[in-house]
Parts: C-alpha cells; structure tokens; sequence
C-alpha cells in the first residue's frame, strides 16, 4: 500500500458549498490534488480510470460555476463520476468503490443528491437534463439541466432525438460535450479559448444567428482581414452547424483541462438569457497520469494496479473468457464461411468481435453506440443473404428490442445475436446485468433462444447459429471466464430445440438453463448424497422447448425444478406454459422455478451475488427438499 | 361503386420491367393514371391516403431510373406504398388492402420481391438499405440500396444512427429524404432542380466537399458575382450540412411531383461513382387530391370515402374511443394537480394527447418520433417530482424497452405508462400489435402492470396511476371503441395489485386480464348452462399480482383458467409460477393459461383475429371443458 497523497487543500472541500468558497487561482492545485486522489483510489478498487481523470478540471469548473446540487448535473454514461463523487461528499468511501457494499461505479440517485440522475448505458443524459430543465421551468423554481455526454455517446440516436427536442429547455439547459477523441487534434491556446468565451457572451449570443454575422463580427474585433475570419468562421461553424441545427447555441471548441478557460466559459454560459447552450470541450482521456495518457484504451477500464509504475495486477490465466471463445470460433468459422460477418455496438474487445475482425477486417462493423442501427443493418445483410452475428450484451440488446421485433423476427431474418454479459455481471452492477433477454426474447415468434453452459457449449452454439439459416437465433452466456473445460477440435451442430441428459436420476430433476449447469450438478451431488436419485438436464433451448424431454422428466420424477440466470418469465416460465398446456402438472407433480429475484441487485462478486439470488447449489437443494417436504395443503410435511 | 378510372397507360404496365420501356415523357400521364387508380381504391379499402399521393411520381421515377428489384427499394415505414404495390405487380389485388387474406397496407417481405424488408414502425429504412447495400458490396454483385424516408421519421434517432454509418456503403446508398412538411415552402422551379442535377453530376461530386469551393463553382457556372453565389451556397449548404457532415452528397431540394426534374437528378445519382447520396425531395401530402390537398392530416389514414365528393364514411357513433377515455380523463385530473403532464412520440390525436393538450398546452410534449427520448425525458421530469404520463403504444414502447429498464424501473421514477394499442390491433397487422408488453413489463423489477377491462376501468386507472408516486406504473387498453359502459364521475384509487371477482362461482376459476372480460363473461354463461359453476375475476394487475385472491380461487376450485391478450410470459406465467413457488398446483389443480399464440397474425378484423388467436368465449369454454376431461395420464376422459 502506498502512501496516500498529500491533499491539504482537498481536505478543506468535502460539498460544493466548500469548493465555492475557494478562489480562482486555488483551483488548479485543487484539481492536481483531486487528480492525485482519483488515481490513488482507482489503483486500489480498479475501475475507470481515464475517463474520469479527463474531466477533473471540468467536474472542478461545473461545480464552482453552478448552483449543484439545484442546478442537476447529469453525467452521461456514469463512468467518469469519480472525481465528482470526491467533491460532492463522497471521499471518504471512495476506496470502496464497485465492491459489495461500496460506492457504484457510477452516479445513482440514492447515494446522493448531487447523483439526480443515475446512468451506466449511454447518451440518456440529454434527455433527463431536458427533464430536469423542463421540470422546474413548469414550476417555475431555479434549476438547470447539466448534461456533460463523451463524442462516442452523441453517435447513439438517443442523444439525437434529445438534442432535437432540446429548445424547449431555454436557457435552462446546458449540454457540456466532452470531446476526448484523440483521433481530433485539441484546438488549444489562449485565441481560441478567448473566442469562445466571446461567442459564449451574452451579448454575442443575442446577435448572433447567422454565418454572415459571426464572420463579420469575429473579423472586426479579431482579424484585420474579412476573408481570414470568414475562413476561421466557417470552420467553426461547420463543426457547430449541425448542433446549431438542431436548436443549440455552440461554444467551443475549448480546451477542458484549463480552468482559466472554462471558468468563465462557464460563467457566460450560466448568465446567458439564451440557450440551450452547447459547449464544446476538448479533454484528454487519462490526463495527468502518464501512464494512461500514453495508452488510453489500455486504461478506460482498469484492475487494481500500482500507482508508480502504472502496472496493472495480472489476471491469474485460466480458462480463456467466453466473449473471446466466441470471437475466435466464429473467426474460424468464417475461414470456411464467407457469408458470416460481426457486427458490434462500439465493444469490440468487450464482445470478442476484436479477434474476428483481426482475421476478417472486411466482414466486421462497428455501428458505435447504435444498438437500433446495428440490428437493422443486421437484419438488411441477412435478407441479401449474408450471415451476421449481432454481437451486444444481454442489456444494451435492450436497445434494439424493437428492432429485434419489427425488423428481425416479424420478417423471420437469420440474424444471429451472441448476447454477453447474460446473468449476474459482478462490479458494474444492475445496470449492467443481463437479467431479461431470456424473457423478451423468448416471448417472440420465431425467435430461437439458446443459453451456453460452459466455453465448449458456446462454441457448439456459434457454429450451431452459422449453420441455421430458418430465421432469428440468439445464444447468450456470461460475463468472464469459462468454466476450462477443451473446446473441441470439430465443433458440434445441435438440433434445435433439443436438450441434453447430463446425468441421469429418478426422483429429481433439474432443468438447467446455461451456466447455472455447475451449480446444478453440484447440488445433484449434495441430494444423491442424501439419497435422493437426480436427473440433470442441459436444456440449451428456452426456445423452442425440448418438449419431450421435458414431458418425459416431468412423467418419471416427483420433483422438477428448473434454474436459470434470468428473470420472470424465461426458461421457468416456458415450462410450466408447456406443462399446463398438456395438464402434465394436474396430478401432483412439484415443479419449481428458480430464477433471479424480483429485485435489481447492486454490484458485488458474481458468486455472493449469485447467492443473494438464491441460484447457488445449496438453494437448488433447499427447493428440492421444500418441494419434497410440501403437501398440497399448504402444511409443511415432517422432514424426509 | 363508382366506375373505375380510364389508365390506357397504366394497363400496359405491369411491373417495372414494363414501366422502363415507356418514353420519358409518358410518365408524367402514367402518374396521372397511378394516382387516379390509387384514389379509387383507397376510396373502396379506406387506409393511408395522403402519403402514397405524395410520391406517385417519386415511385414512378424510382423505377423507372432504378433496377429494381436488384436494387432494393426500403420505403420507410411503408404507409406510402400503395403506388409502389401498383406498379410492382399488386394491382389486381390493391382493393384488398388492409384486409383479411388482402394485401398489406405496409410493404412485406412475403409479398413480393419488390417488397425487399417490410416496415410498419418508422425510421428503419436507412439502416436496412444500408445493409443491402454492404451486403451486394462484399458478395460483389450489383445492388444498391434506396431508402426512401420522411422528414418525421428523420426525427428519430435510429435515422441518425444509420446516417451515420453511411459511408461505408459509399455509391451503393442512396436516401431520398420526402419532405412534406407543409411549413416548409417548396423551393420549386428549373432554376432549383437544374442546381440539384448539376450538384448531383458525377463531375460535380468528385469536386465538391467544401463550402468554398461549391460557392466558387456555382458562382462562376450560374451567377456572375461570387457575393451572391456564395449566399445561395451558405443557404444549401446549412440546408444540407448536417447530412454533409454525416459523410453524405446532398441533393437538393428539388420539386418531387416534376418527373422532369427527378428523373435527371435520379439518372445522375445512379451513374455517380460518389457516394453516398442524400436527395432532399420536396413533395406534398395528398397531391393531386383536392380534398386530401386542403386538409393533410384528415387524410393522412383515411375510412372508406366518396371519390368524388371527398366525403369519409362516418363512423357510427357509439362508445368512446379508449383513447379519448384517456385524454379526457387525464385533461380533467389536470385540473387539480399541477404536476400532471403527457407526452407523446409523435401521435397526439392517436393517444389521445390532444384532448389533454388542448386544456393544457403548456404540459403536453409531442417529442416527435423519438420514443427513447420522450421516456427518459419522462424520467428526468418525474425525478424533479411531475407526475408524467407517457402516453405510447405498446409496440412502439419496445423501441424504449431499455429507457424503461434502465431510467425508470431500476430508479424506481414514477413515470406512467399509458399504453395505447395493448393486443391484437385489426388492419395494420403484426407490425402495429401490443403483443408483448405485459411480458416485457412485468419480468422488471419495480414496475406496475396493469390492463383495462372496459373504458370505465381505464379511467379508474388512469386515476389510480396519477395518485401513486411509489414507482413505474403502466396500464394497457385495446385499440378502438370501449365497450359502452358509462365513465363514473367518481373515479375509484384501484388498491396496488387487487383484482375483483365479478362473478362468483365454485367449480371453474376464470382469471381475466384487460379487454377479454367480456368474453370470460360470455364463457361463464355457457358454462354455467352446462352445469359447471363459474367465477370471472378481473385481476386488474399483472404485477403485483393479487396472490391472495389466487391463492383462494386454487384452493377453492377445480380449474383455474387465465385469459389475456398478449404473448406467453405475462399473466399466465405470472401466476403459473406464483403458484408452483407456493406448491398450489401440487396436487391436483388443473390450470391453463390463454394467450396470444406464437405467431404473427395479419391483419383482419380484430373478432376474427382473436378467433385464430382462440381467445373468444368459445375457446374459453373448450379449455374449461377440455381439462376438466383431462386426466392426468394424458388420455382423454369420455366427456362429462
């Protein structure tokens, strides 16, 4: 453990309220001090480490301007909150940060009041900022709507259809882009930063409206010469017409890392009769810690890691991830395949398309944040006769879930979705849990829903999902790494709707739906050991059922439980559909589902969440003996 | 029946095989013909008139220019393709629109190959064109795509998303966006379209990407002074910049009802090696048409009509529209509560918004066609403590599943869903049923789902959802006329997951959710003329459910049927597995569920749609009958 830094000026801000009483000049030692913090806490807890450390001069400068917590400040995405939960009460659990218990990895509305708005998925704060600004206009109270939303996030249609709708707000609303694409060059230096805080004047934003003017203005008061500013305005306005279009007025672009530009940038904004505003803000993912500022992807995301030297802990090897079992198998596929192709929403290495992309650069497509787009785009190469994998995490598939229906399983279109991140995701918490997509999936016609046991089984399905081409067909698996077991050498194409006996029994069975299979047969384990003979079942399939197989169980045991990583309405539901459809339950047959809890669960490791849902081997056990135990009155029978 | 109109022209065309081999300048009498044709049968079927009228030469000279169906053709939405039908092979079966075994009123896949991916829900036409196009660009074989869109559906954010994707399509893209916004003055005249034709030359397109330069070479080409070349050029430009900088050509605007400006503009887009292309077509919604001319939005969908006079087939009076029920019932609870407001995406008269809005202007918000957007701005409205109502249909919803879950249900805001077209919706087919929302509603966490029995119990409910600020809220009612039942005038708070026995019985448990009540009811009185005592319940809730009143009604009867009108995994699973969590069908219970079966149903009349779906008090009767035979060898007993 390394010292803690040395922070007195830090240790004076514990609220905004403290940070105002600072002046200017102090706060750039403000920000370093935070800065030190930030990357202190991080190197203990892991988490996002550049996206925060970009906009600390900005988290400083917003709440030194404005009126937080009555003006909301809405942090797109989430992930860059740090620095602003330092600041606004929330230091002294920062080191617990996305560990059961602890601090969330982003803003959540109930551990504080300056978190109005909480976020984890992209490009909602637009829309809440309007929200928010809309709000207390209508009731006539002070209030602003603060939205600061990354370049990547603007890509997603829904910070369109905000910005579309932004006018109403007035004055009320800001909207700070936080451009940290180091692909754009910062348009630094003191000119700029002085034009944009005259752009961003009062008395400017009334006159201007129109090109013509902006270039006359700006040429008289700054260059000698028309043509020059005409030249310079046309840049600027060319990167600004498209948010001018839509309603806004555009500052910017302004270096976000120097406070003596965004204070009173800030300011101009803030005592603007005009609005909504966006200001244009260059920031540098990483900012101050050379190790992130020199690799920045590297470190968006990061494990605990020594502050020094900026080496982050190793993962200990193991069995290889599932995304990246499932990036290299349809890799392999498509040697043999021309027709498959990938398509991620701005995750590449999150989805494993990464390393089909390496093989198959042409055939792989990052949509960016655009879930909607993708599927469509999916759904279009799948009716000319292509063969894509739409690759999207079970909860930003949520996205697209008119897509899915509209475009894909209306017009019955062979799009494959791998869907990761299904079940319990650990750190990022609820937001982040792919707790539906067996349920809104398997609702649909024609939809095909399959759920990977175990590495080998994923792979099986991916080749399972190359080979189908009758309509729509999802597999999902988890989040991490797989269970080790070999995948083979010639993968395996399963027959749709069919499950797998694993072990065979008499008196119980288990229906396990994915990953849960371990904790399954772990628990057939602990019942055979009290003399209870258990059947385990693979099903693959939420989608179409394995009817007989079912029929057949639920005909030779007393007690069928089923048990998935999903909510409602998935794998437990189907079953009990199909069974009182056939009156396979109308004589005394126990069935019970288990499936995750009607809550949604903070951040914690995925096995003692598992275990709060109550889907560990020992709860499997616990509802077969209740079952066995249950009488039809109601009554608690004897212990067996 | 009127006479059929004279289209000597239009009888030699078939296909657009046909169409291609008339002289240019037959096709402005050729369009003459469509759009007489098309006003004859639109006046015989009833259905999207304005729309269609508007691009009958648009369509004429797509086809005419375009290889379709090698080309594929993606018309947004779709509402507007009943030229297209007629010119692609329909038109003997174009006065079966909308109807039963007819013809789509949207375009669909299974129709025809003109037909290359069907719409219904809007703004997915670019995504799914630009997936044609990449498509036929890696299987290197000919094929463009074409998308043809809205300036609303622009609005949307899946548009964007997709324009910003575009340029990986390069040529093969082309988007024709239709602007018949009447506010927009049409920049008409040979001037106007002679600039698109040369901006949209080959030539002109290799040259053209700045400002600068289009303004230096249209100043020298059409005016002799730069000054006002380069005004003309600041004003195309702003008009098309945005589209620019999504990495379009912009074309445009040019007058869409002139052939002779079209078809150049089309010819020069398709012989381009630049790309791709935006052409902003300005056309007018129900052209050619004097009545549908005068008055755009009574025409927009139209009832059976009079051709001659204009004059609409009136409806026969009757019971209120649920819509309505709703918009009034809000508008008057506004009255004392300040905090209440609505929005809608773009349908304020189809959710009965309008009504509200008109007594309350100021808290109406018509987001456009934005439904992501409008929930979390729902959301954000609700945190800064309104009580929003987002007034949306239930298929539409899907497009803000994620805002739903992420926003709303895992904050827990109290924002209200007001869902509008629940179940099986008649003429607009599968693409416009509330299928799934109980389903995907009540899997989340937090939320309240509940269903309207008639319009009385709408209002009751819309009540009931303004009074409870504790979470999510959702009610869902049917499309059309209520049932007739009066609207009290002392709206009741409904207790949070109560239902009501409506009638009593003792052998068979009927569990009605939302609009089949009346058909429970009808089954109920058949049973009972059988001898077989029956209760109805309205469980009002899908969640919560009213587990003591299941509970009782298991214990206390032999068959428990539920009934509602959406897909598997809403009520019947709810309770399903409510009661095999509590071993309530351990014994003996005989339980079925009723739902809408797992297929897209077309369109039809709504009775005969819920007949194929058997959900009418006859199929209620056979499932009673049918389990009480059913014994649990799974042989059929002789009947009782």
């Amino acid at each position: 453990m390394s010292e803690r830094p040395h922070t007195p000026l830090l240790d004076t801000v514990d609220t905004p309220a403290d940070l105002r009483k600072l002046k200017q000049e102090q706060l750039r030692q403000l920000s370093d001090e935070l800065r030190a913090e930030m990357i202190d806490a991080v190197g203990t807890t892991g988490g996002h480490l550049g996206s925060g450390l970009g906009v600390v001069e900005l988290t400083t400068a917003i709440h030194y301007v404005f009126d937080t917590p009555t003006d909301k400040l809405v942090w797109d995405v989430g992930h860059q909150c740090y620095p602003h939960k330092i600041l606004t009460g929330r230091r002294d659990r920062i080191r617990t940060l996305r560990q059961g218990g602890g601090l969330s990895g982003f803003t959540k509305r109930a551990e504080s009041e300056y978190d109005p708005f909480g976020a984890a998925h992209s490009s909602t704060s637009i829309s809440a900022a309007l929200g928010f600004a809309v709000a207390n206009k209508m009731q006539q109270r002070p209030g602003r709507g603060i939205a600061v939303i990354g370049d990547g996030a603007m890509s997603a249609g829904m910070a369109y259809e905000a910005m579309n709708n932004a006018e109403q707000a007035g004055n009320r609303l800001v909207v700070i882009l936080n451009d940290n694409d180091m692909s754009i060059a910062p348009p630094v230096g003191g000119l700029s930063a002085y034009l944009a805080r005259m752009v961003s004047s009062s008395e400017y934003l009334g006159l201007r409206s129109m090109a013509s003017k902006i270039a006359r203005k700006m040429g008289r008061r700054v260059w000698g010469g028309l043509e020059k500013a005409e030249e310079f305005a046309r840049g600027m306005v060319t990167g600004g017409t498209m948010f001018e279009e839509l309603g806004f007025y555009y500052v910017g672009p302004i270096d976000g890392h120097n406070l003596d530009h965004l204070i009173p940038v800030l300011e101009n904004v803030r005592d603007s009769e005009q609005g909504p505003v966006l200001i244009h803000v260059v920031t540098q993912k990483g900012k101050g810690y050379a190790p992130a500022e020199n690799s920045a992807d590297k470190y968006h995301g990061v494990a605990k890691f020594d502050v020094v030297t900026g080496e982050q802990k190793k993962s200990k090897g193991g069995p290889p991830a599932y995304q990246n079992v499932f990036g290299e198998t349809l890799a392999k596929l498509a040697n043999d395949d021309p027709k498959i192709c990938a398509i991620t929403a701005a995750m590449p290495s999150g989805t494993g398309v990464d390393k089909f992309a390496k093989a198959h650069p042409d055939k792989a497509f990052d949509v960016g944040i655009a879930e909607q787009h993708g599927v469509t785009f999916a759904a279009g190469l799948a009716a000319e006769g292509m063969r894509p994998f739409a690759a999207i995490y079970s909860t930003f598939l949520q996205r697209a879930y008119d897509q899915v229906v509209h475009d894909v399983a209306i017009q019955n279109l062979p799009v494959r979705f791998a869907i990761d991140r299904a079940g319990l995701v650990g750190a990022d918490g609820c937001t982040h849990a792919g707790s539906f997509d067996i349920t809104y999936l398997a609702t649909l016609p024609n939809m095909v829903v399959m759920a990977a046991a175990d590495e080998a089984e994923l792979a099986h399905m991916t080749y399972t999902a190359a080979k189908y081409d009758d309509g729509p067909i999802a597999f999902r698996y988890p989040r991490g790494a797989g269970t080790g077991v070999e995948i083979p050498e010639q993968l395996e194409q399963l027959e749709i709707g069919k499950g797998r006996v694993v072990r065979e029994g008499s008196k119980v069975a288990i229906l396990s739906l994915g990953a849960r299979l371990e904790e399954a047969k772990k628990a057939a384990d602990q019942l055979e050991a009290k003399g209870l003979s258990t059947t385990v079942a693979d099903m693959r399939f939420a989608k179409p059922l394995d009817t007989a197989l079912i029929e057949k169980l639920m005909r030779s045991h007393e007690v069928v439980v089923t048990v998935e990583e999903g909510a409602i309405g998935g794998l437990g539901a189907h079953v009990l559909t199909f069974a009182s459809d056939e009156g396979l339950t109308d004589s005394g047959l126990k069935v019970r589902t288990m499936r995750l809890p009607d809550i949604f669960q903070d951040q914690d490791d995925p096995t003692k969440q598992y275990d709060e849902a109550g889907l560990n081997a020992p709860h499997i056990v616990d509802t077969v003996l209740n079952a066995l135990r249950h009488n039809s009155t109601g009554v608690e029978e004897a212990r067996a």
